[in-house]
């Protein structure tokens, strides 16, 4: 694996939710791999999960582990090609990026959407200049459009909570918020799960369809009742408008998760990637009942991230 | 040790300070305990001697160590139960307590008091939270009502600078500042004073008597020269009132410990767990002087640190 | 090596660039070396290259690292001696030092000068207190007036980059900026190219000459074209006016560089510490162009740093 973007950059997905789950039964298992190299983690945004068990991974693995909060820590950053920088920006991202090069044997990075530009965001602005400039592997650590090691956190999870023969029924779900939010966790469940062994639907309101250069041919309903329907895993999470970009037109229907709802699905197993509205988003009941593997999910962000750096190291040592 | 947020967690506080001083001689001689384990240090305050203490006795027993500024870091944090999230909170702490728990195999938490509901303060409102929903050990790096690693660094430093056969007469004197401070250290001292084997008094302003729930039968003195008379060590702190909750009574004697004040005392060691506001709470003369044992006490944050977590790994080990 | 503070810290510069450049050949050499001691890097400033290059480095020697965002992490610093703190500064730099002692075996800070006062800045008031309260050695991560990491790291890509007979010529050339900008990376640079067998020279406009203390008898040309004429190595870099402390007297000429300015060079290879603004400093074409060797520059401050750190760990370990 050369850089991890994107569900594109997995050769074979059956194999690398494996190797995770191999990982959880022994993260120390490859403590040696990583030595005397190191990753750097860029933080543009705020980060929990991400920012913890990247960090735990890549001890496991026994890399050096460089934290930046670039906002806070270092320097206000350009994004412009071109720019004449007499400004607030401090630094280029891209000189930024060329020394990461100089110290850094993986650089991984969160960059949300900005949310004002829909050109910038589905052009992946920020993203692209480190896929552009890096000449390390690059790891996307939540991008504008996509976040890759949330949604194989999300494979591993669902493949450990289903052992029938047939197929499991998955449904993404819309949730209320009270504030704009990117789409990058529904995109990129919805290409993941498309590679998965699964039936899959999407249902939201009328207006908030997800773009779909990323849901393909996957339905998309606006009815929830009629989408969670026999539903054996239900996904939780909200998204702003694509088409009206960053709009939230009104939504008069309840669309939050509860109890009442989950009745009407096969016992559905419920996810979220965090963090969580509760009462907003999903009642408490749902968050702290017994379908629940939301815990176990944020669990799994470790051994998501420890495969994929494992198998970036791969790489590296291959040169 | 299954927890540590008070004295009470200390099975023989005679066995941990002798402990502590051990590793001090020798700091290094357990660094393969915490192999292959996470010790997450949650801070929701500013912190300097905790912080760097904490890290120093984690990387000392081989511990993987997790720093996480939680409010610029991570996500604004919501503590009311049941809460319906539709303001400016992002993440429910139980929710980022059970993340934790996934992650970590201890947990350490910094939580000040608010100081805006006396009711949420002596509740320990965020506290109580990680000690209700952790699964993993809880270690207080200072909650709204304690510092009870502040507190065992005060008791080791007192055994070092203590070989007659008598009992010190051990003095905390309040101190002035210009606003509210919490009263976690003033109390937590008191529970572990009691706990020694020395002569205990408190001296503080009228208005200014601690919560009776710490200090239980300790004399409490309102003329700070009487109280210093014959004292072997003074500890010296800020506190606002604990009655009139988090006011700031006028004082019109001066409380501020000068040489002329110790002068009175039996060549008193000087005690501080810093910050403190020189020339407000103590002069220089004191600070700067030759019984001020405050930075051997800041030393002493590293030894009661690791003690600690070297009984949580034991127990952890033993499960 | 005791301190590292200034060019006059070390012993033998050839010998020094020598190490630094073993060290770039094989930088897990001593991993050994720094075992069981922590090193404290301490920021009151933004920072991206010096805050990974030392971590890197120290890592790389096996050194524990601590890093502190002082005023984010830690508490308000007092500079001012005999300060009665009735204000916002919460703890005196003189206790943070003292305490930073018990806690670290090097003690590194980042303490950029203020801009306010000149008297101050050039006193290096922060620095200087440092130098004057830690018992363990000090490192300048960049003070006041001096960046000597950097102009180590300058001396090394110089020396890399130049194998010829004859002395190079080297042009340290002011840039414009648009607000006003500490003087501390041309006087160091000044420092240490005196210590270099160099022809230099400085170039900057009328009201911009650096401090004669630290140029000391370097020929300072005014006309920039002259003095760029036959360089071998151009080094960009704003300050604002020493004598008129921290103003920007007009200027009225172009001083970006530019690849036509360059063209009057020996193909001078252009330096510049980063981070840099493009298109107001020096023009995208010569950042990105094949005379740049500011990459290269970022990356020796790695060696810089691990060269410097190795020989203060002799130091230590000697005692």
């Amino acid at each position: 694996m050369k850089n991890f973007t994107s569900v594109s950059d997995v050769e074979d997905l059956q194999e690398i939710i494996k190797k995770a789950l191999q990982i959880k039964e022994n993260p120390l298992s490859e403590t040696e791999k990583g030595k005397g190299k190191t990753i750097g983690l860029v933080f543009l945004n705020s980060s929990l999960r991400t920012r913890l068990s990247s960090q735990i991974a890549a001890q496991n693995l026994g890399l050096n582990v460089l934290t930046l909060n670039a906002a806070q820590e270092a320097w206000n950053l350009e994004f412009a090609d071109g720019a004449v920088m007499n400004g607030d920006t401090v630094e280029h991202i891209k000189d930024a990026i060329e020394v990461l090069n100089q110290y850094c044997g993986i650089i991984a990075v969160r960059c949300f959407a900005g949310m004002k530009s829909k050109e910038d965001d589905i052009n992946e602005n920020i993203l692209s200049q480190f896929e552009k400039y890096a000449k390390v592997p690059v790891i996307s650590l939540e991008s504008a459009t996509r976040h890759p090691l949330q949604s194989l956190a999300d494979c591993i999870t669902i493949t450990e909570n289903w052992n029938k023969e047939q197929k499991p029924k998955v449904v993404l779900t819309w949730a209320p918020h009270i504030k704009p939010i990117a789409q990058a966790v529904g995109n990129s469940f919805a290409e993941w799960m498309q590679q998965m062994d699964v039936d899959f639907v999407i249902t939201n309101p009328e207006g908030y369809d997800l773009d779909k250069n990323f849901t393909k041919d996957t339905p998309v309903i606006h009815d929830q009742d009629e989408a969670l329907k026999d539903a054996d895993f239900v996904y939780v999470k909200n998204w702003s408008s694509f088409d009206e970009y960053a709009a939230m037109p009104e939504v008069k229907e309840s669309w939050m998760l509860t109890n009442e709802k989950l009745a009407n699905t096969n016992e559905a197993k419920v996810m979220h990637c965090l963090p969580v509205r509760r009462n907003v988003e999903l009642s408490d009941e749902v968050m702290d009942g017994k379908n629940s593997i939301i815990y176990q999910q944020a669990k799994n962000r470790i051994f998501s991230a420890q495969a994929v750096f494992s198998e970036i190291l791969d790489e590296i040592t291959e040169k």
